[in-house]
């Protein structure tokens, strides 16, 4: 069975009554994290104060955690910074990329890209003032409309309601051939499946690590700048953490030599070493392997849940290779039907309007768990039990 | 004496050998600190996985710290916005201010600000585009040159080296006066000393929590916009978490209607949860209470120090009122002399050129630390002990 090679439930801490089908949306628990928490908190800070900035060489961190994720999408060592959020990472790299085009005024994204995507580039052209134009096709029609107007190009591969996978080399060689900068944002796919950005020549790539990654809540962005261009980025964020000489305390700004230009602020110690734990789980593991048994978990699920419940309508491309690491189901009522899975343990999500999501992780996952699920989702719909009143209170956080 | 009423050291866990002048730069470890990160970790993120957003209420937790930071900063409820870093914050508050002033080319800030304010200014500058010029007098001309030309005055409390302390009502009044917006930087300040940001009427104040507030290596950073003027803040760094509605995942940006869309990305919640544990600690205290203790302290570090070090020049303001709270000497050999004091258990920083500097932090030190802080140096420097050449190999963080 594919997913064997790459399973090691042992290595998370999961509740055992739980069926855990959204580490597309935050990763569960490494069980060693609390654990890293604690040194780092109690022994690191507590014992080494303002030292242990050289003692426990966090000052080092945010590289060495960027290498650990570079290794997992492709990326040489080295080109991979770490810090802030995922939003902040998007504003760096397009901000980067519209300086590469000065001569052009249109952003190209997709109207199925992850909302902050958007907001922060409407921030950006709002700030810099210009006439720029963020165009939004529907994910579909995209690769066919770069044209020599567009200076950028900014997409997510993996989509976050559908799961529809971009085709991440055919679109960047068709952004290069019209000579526009692509950015991918990687949020979907890192530790999800095999990226390769290096093959891809892609100029920028952004992501977030609390997801497949498994970094925990709000853990670290990252931002990838191809090697070759990295000493023409003038960062917008010129932040004291990207300068040459940070403790120099120097009046002007003078960027690191290196991808560390677009580090920022202070990096988040506490994160990262949780962060940095939950990536030794990689040690070993072949993204190939992930996809393959991602791949059959997935095929696995869309076959049983089809079959039991006729009423759900797939709401991912039919064809493996066209999706990511998940299955999305509409359903009219999926606010409720989702709430009904959660209490009886099978743990998705639903995205507005009618998204039931499941993410497939076979670092955790085994069929056995998706026939368990699927037996779960089958007992909600056939005796409607998601119409009981408390599902259709909506919280805070959906 | 008046240290005694805020003198709290037993809900911080210092080492017994170690007397900790470096509360200006990172604060120690407050006592339940590990056990709370324990917790969100173990139980919350473990347990409950992407429930927690609601069951842990982690998407309040940016609101309930800045309502706790507020209280410590002289600001209203819901005035106050934490995540990212102060870098990131800075940014926001003077791509914020300079729309309000369309017609105006010039910040005004000085050479005394910390670096990474004039930085992020030069990147924001350089993102916009148009010939703004960042002016940098030195600290002690800068009220005299407000002029009608000038935007906004974005200035830095408490100087990070010398602890020279601007009078924010006065330079505040003076910006108003030439129609300039006023953005105050409290690194310094926040848990130092009394701030009265509603009293001063400055439009934007923002801050770290990493140094007095004794929040961990890291710890967000916060931002204060006025109340009458949030609503006319479009965010440069439009992020989803400062969208009205962030989980109907609009194709739009629309911000909230409050501080709250000063917010950017995801919150890093393991952060934030040891941030508000920190918090804890201020409950009951007077923060003119530990203005009082503080000076009490200084005043005595300096006369020790004085007394004992004639070769030591006191770099910082020699009227109480005048200093943060925090005491420089210049000394020529001074990076090697703190590695010696360091060794000896006296931890201070050392500042680029030849910047010794002492933070006072009544919540965990006596008078006590402070005569015995100062036999230490005052024997590192009798017996120049600091000739060792282990104490002149420059780590990379100093």
């Amino acid at each position: 069975m594919p997913g064997n090679s790459v399973y090691r439930k042992h290595l998370f801490d999961i509740p055992e009554d739980v069926i855990y089908l959204d580490g597309n949306s935050l990763g569960p628990l490494p069980r060693d994290a609390a654990q890293r928490a604690t040194e780092v908190i109690a022994s690191e800070w507590g014992r080494e104060l303002i030292k242990a900035w050289n003692t426990a060489d966090w000052i080092s961190l945010p590289k060495n955690v960027g290498d650990r994720i570079a290794r997992l999408i492709g990326a040489p060592e080295g080109s991979v910074a770490t810090g802030d959020t995922l939003s902040i990472k998007v504003y760096q790299a397009l901000a980067a990329a519209l300086k590469m085009r000065p001569d052009r005024r249109v952003i190209l994204s997709d109207n199925g890209n992850f909302p902050t995507d958007l907001y922060m580039a409407e921030g950006l052209i709002d700030t810099i003032g210009k006439d720029y134009e963020l165009r939004t096709p529907s994910p579909e029609d995209v690769a066919d409309v770069i044209t020599e107007e567009v200076a950028v190009v900014m997409l997510t591969e993996v989509d976050y309601r559908t799961g529809r996978k971009h085709d991440m080399a055919d679109i960047t060689r068709r952004a290069h051939a019209a000579r526009a900068v692509m950015i991918w944002d990687l949020a979907h796919s890192a530790g999800a499946m095999p990226v390769d950005l290096a093959g891809c020549n892609a100029e920028f790539a952004t992501g977030c690590t609390y997801k497949y990654l498994n970094g925990g809540p709000g853990a670290p962005a990252f931002i990838y700048v191809r090697p070759d261009i990295i000493e023409q980025i003038e960062p917008a964020l010129a932040g004291w953490m990207g300068h040459a000489a940070p403790f120099a305390m120097e009046l002007n700004y003078r960027p690191m030599m290196s991808t560390e230009r677009m580090r920022v602020g202070t990096p988040p110690i506490i994160q990262l070493s949780v962060l940095q734990q939950a990536l030794r789980i990689w040690d070993g593991v072949d993204l190939q392997d992930i996809r393959a048994a991602s791949i059959a978990l997935s095929e696995r699920f869309i076959s049983e849940v089809e079959a039991r419940c006729p009423e759900l309508k797939l709401a991912s491309p039919r064809n493996a290779d066209e999706r990511g690491s998940q299955v999305s189901f509409a359903f009219e009522n999926g606010y409720a039907a989702m709430q009904a899975f959660i209490d009886r343990g099978v743990i998705g999500d639903f995205r507005a309007p009618d998204i039931m999501r499941f993410g497939f992780t076979p670092l955790y996952l085994d069929e056995g768990d998706i026939v368990r699920g699927a037996e779960v989702i089958e007992d909600v719909l056939k005796n409607e039990l998601w119409r009981d009143p408390k599902y259709l209170v909506k919280s805070r956080v959906t």
